[in-house]
């Protein structure tokens, strides 16, 4: 390692444990962060992020679901009314998709100011393989009545959030509910769901941020007016003033991550690269089945294309890369997704009260020696 | 809920999102919080935590390993060396282990002064059914010569720690080496290690904290003279001054956990539970094979007996319960463990300079309505 001249260069040569100056994260951030699991960012280099590496976000408690006592609950508006037990579920047609996920609330710990929430750096993403009966085959067979609006996902975790209690629900417009890619998944990568992804019933709804997709279903109801829980009609909004009505937080917005390059500093990931030609390496990925059509990665400021590759399924991420020859110094390395509708990431972070939907540009400090 | 009259009742009604006043961990921290996941306390529930909620300590970043071109390289004092393919392995007799894993700095975000390094609050514990070659099998196989004093085992993570470059490895003494219970693991729960958890091979060491139980073994090597790696003779010690040698960190130290009752906010993770007669129930385990004799709970302060479970295994965590009947008021609910040796958690912290082996009695608030 070269003789430490700079602050990043100290830091990785500090054989001392000192708090740090910028302290500045609570203990209930702290323990959110311990609770609510990134995946962590070398992973990239998965097409199908492995089971136990997969981000998780519990709003409560993981509940533990006896699935031989089980039943999916279906009622409202419905011709027939019913209580389905898993193994009627495993029967119906199963289908399956590669989906990439992401937390609304990605990037939040990086806002200034910083909402308090789950504070996401930038690692609430990853990729599946989900299985399971289409929505929409339930909703037919079960015979949708035409005044129906929407469908409503009851969970069956139950908690508080500021200041109310109420079960994790969620609901889709009857036309989001219909769409052919919408899962009741009971598998994940091939295995039943473990507890803490939703076992024994999620719903999947690919290109929508992860809020959408509800863990541990216990009842699908049919209801004429719009559904006003919770989670539904306060929490996932962007919003700009506590009173504002805001906007339904919906669609995954365009982003693109690197896999940090060379090896990690323990304490502060800082990271150090052997100087050389090296290939950079990520994935982009963006919400409602649209495409990423480019990939530009900077390296000290200074823009340049990516190589995109083919990407793994219409829902999912797609891997990018790029060569960079490597000189000794300090870098800093971000990258930045374009999708088919022309959205592209900001530079600039895009402040709401809840800090969702946060696509701005990662950043990646690395010394190369 | 009641009027909130106490900081515990006001906090989960608080319908705001604000910084907490007792701001005080650093970015470093919380991106340490994120890489390395805790149990989720509820989890408590599950005799064999679930494959992806058991806890994670990664120094560096997890390897991509081809297991295909994967080799174990037996080297150093044996009569014979040799490299073994993944599937010589598998036809070796294996051997299905339950073992309770804790990470040695479990319990250090606690501490006053608080280490930094990664900052544990109470949920780096759990509990999984490993399977495969033990160690013994292999040292006999390759004829391990009388010279040696140490087996060493290499990990293929390599990265910085306190200034310090480095791949991860760690030594046993031979006579520790050749305990029937240390395994070289190819399964987890039933199913080929996932990445994180050190596919395709890991150490495990029963009764050992975690630091023990390497990940991604790529060499095993026979030594004739103690190892002096960073994680051997540097981290992993007991000491109170920079300087002073230190005691090295080996078997887990006495601890019981409470799964938290009721039902949780989400920021604070305070609990809620409503009046009436509730089973409080949690795991307790102690290292080096010895059972847990007693667990202790307090309401309060107030100290009674909780009844014990059969133990799953002989290196794994025992249940315990205990009746409460809970009036309406605030509480704070502790339980406190004991050993067959006589060991039994500190109340007060056990200091020391890199946080390890912090027993100290957990504090669960719970406002009972």
């Amino acid at each position: 390692m070269p003789p430490p001249t700079t602050d990043l260069a100290r830091r990785l040569a500090s054989t001392e444990s000192v708090l740090t100056e910028d302290a500045r994260f609570g203990f209930d951030e702290l323990q959110l962060a311990f609770r609510n699991r990134g995946m962590l960012l070398e992973a990239l280099g998965y097409d199908i992020t492995p089971t136990g590496m997969h981000f998780l976000l519990t709003h409560f408690d993981v509940p533990q679901i006896d699935a031989g006592k089980w039943r999916l609950d279906v009622g409202g508006l419905f011709a027939q009314k019913f209580a389905l037990p898993l193994a009627e579920l495993r029967k119906l047609p199963q289908k399956t998709l590669t989906v990439t996920m992401e937390c609304a609330g990605n990037g939040r710990a990086l806002l200034n100011p910083r909402p308090v929430g789950q504070p996401w750096i930038n690692e609430a993403v990853s990729t599946a393989r989900w299985t399971g009966v289409p929505l929409a085959t339930l909703l037919r067979r079960a015979g949708l009545r035409p005044t129906a609006s929407e469908i409503v996902f009851w969970g069956a975790d139950s908690g508080i959030e500021r200041g109310d209690e109420h079960t994790y629900a969620r609901s889709l417009k009857v036309a989001d509910a219909m769409r052919e890619e919408v899962l009741l998944a009971l598998d994940m990568n091939g295995a039943p769901l473990e507890p803490q992804h939703g076992a024994p019933l999620r719903l999947i709804v690919p290109g929508w941020y992860g809020m959408a997709s509800v863990k541990w279903i216990r009842r699908i109801e049919a209801v004429e007016r719009p559904f006003e829980g919770h989670q539904q009609a306060h929490n996932y909004h962007y919003r700009q003033t506590p009173d504002a009505p805001g906007v339904p937080v919906t669609h995954i917005r365009v982003r693109a991550l690197i896999q940090p390059p060379g090896i990690a500093d323990f304490v502060s990931r800082a990271r150090v690269l052997d100087a050389g030609r090296v290939r950079l390496f990520g994935r982009a990925w963006s919400g409602a089945g649209v495409p990423v059509t480019h990939v530009d990665v900077a390296i000290n400021g200074e823009w340049r294309p990516a190589e995109l590759a083919v990407q793994v399924g219409g829902y999912a991420w797609r891997a990018w890369s790029c060569e960079w020859d490597a000189q000794p110094g300090e870098y800093q390395l971000s990258c930045r997704a374009t999708d088919a509708h022309g959205e592209i990431q900001p530079l600039e972070q895009w402040w709401n009260r809840s800090g969702m939907g946060n696509n701005r540009v990662q950043k990646v400090a690395v010394l190369v020696r």
